[in-house]
């Protein structure tokens, strides 16, 4: 497992990739973001925007499933907090195979709690043309060498 | 339908009763972010978190149906840039029952484009007990008096 001490500033993760389906933006934006231009392909605001195109929520899930797989799922992780800056800089698009990448920008102790610290990282995903199509920061509580061994199997916190 | 004229600093939208079932947290996390506390029941992990928790993600996902819901279904919304200061302030549980509240904070003109303005909120999601489980600051276009006739039904944005 992936502790505090394995993470530094300027690390990088690679993003598999990931193809978006029509059905998949229409089933995830039916559920959670029901605007015409998400659910409907044939819906004069959808035409007027080009296209259907995948709830911003809907990218950002698969954000998190991609940084899942590739370092997260290894990875200490308590919860977290929060993130910042979500940008959907450009649509994503039924067929739009998208990757990305993940970039530590601050890894450093808690000052209040030895068993973790708080790992920042700036992350970004592009489709198949190299458009950028999303970028955030992320923030995560990850547990130091010392908090893993109190933390992850006793219960504690 | 909403147009920019219609939203000012201040107004409050009324997030309607959204009840997370486990299945619905299992599923979500399977699908977009499945990391053990929030697809696995009975792991050490999850039990030490104190039980299932829906990932964050799904958490936003499930604000944004009911800001759809709520208001965003008869706004004249061109699109989204981004959301800022997405803060995930308590686990959400299975059976757990949301709301929430969109405050509007910011409704103007964009500089560049007359068919459009910028309306900024700060949304915030309770559960059952009270307890403040998501808050964050959205962003979106929304066209104008002026720009709703041309932007909407031409195809012209």
């Amino acid at each position: 497992m992936k502790l505090l001490e394995d993470f530094f500033v300027g690390q990088q993760f690679v993003l598999a990739l990931y193809t978006v389906d029509e059905q998949a933006i229409i089933d995830f934006a039916t559920a959670f973001d029901p605007q015409p231009f998400h659910t409907l392909s044939d819906h004069p605001r959808t035409h007027a925007l080009g296209g259907l195109m995948a709830s911003g929520w809907h990218t950002t899930a698969i954000f998190m499933r991609l940084a899942v797989d590739a370092y997260m799922s290894d990875a200490a992780i308590f919860t977290s907090p929060g993130v910042d800056n979500v940008r959907w800089l450009a649509p994503v698009r039924a067929g739009d195979t998208v990757e990305g990448c993940v970039t530590i920008t601050s890894a450093r102790a808690s000052a209040s709690k030895p068993d973790r610290g708080i790992v920042q990282a700036d992350a970004r995903l592009w489709n198949q043309d190299a458009v950028a199509v999303l970028s955030l920061s992320t923030t995560a509580f990850i547990a130091t060498r010392e908090g893993f061994k109190e933390a992850f199997w006793s219960g504690s916190y």
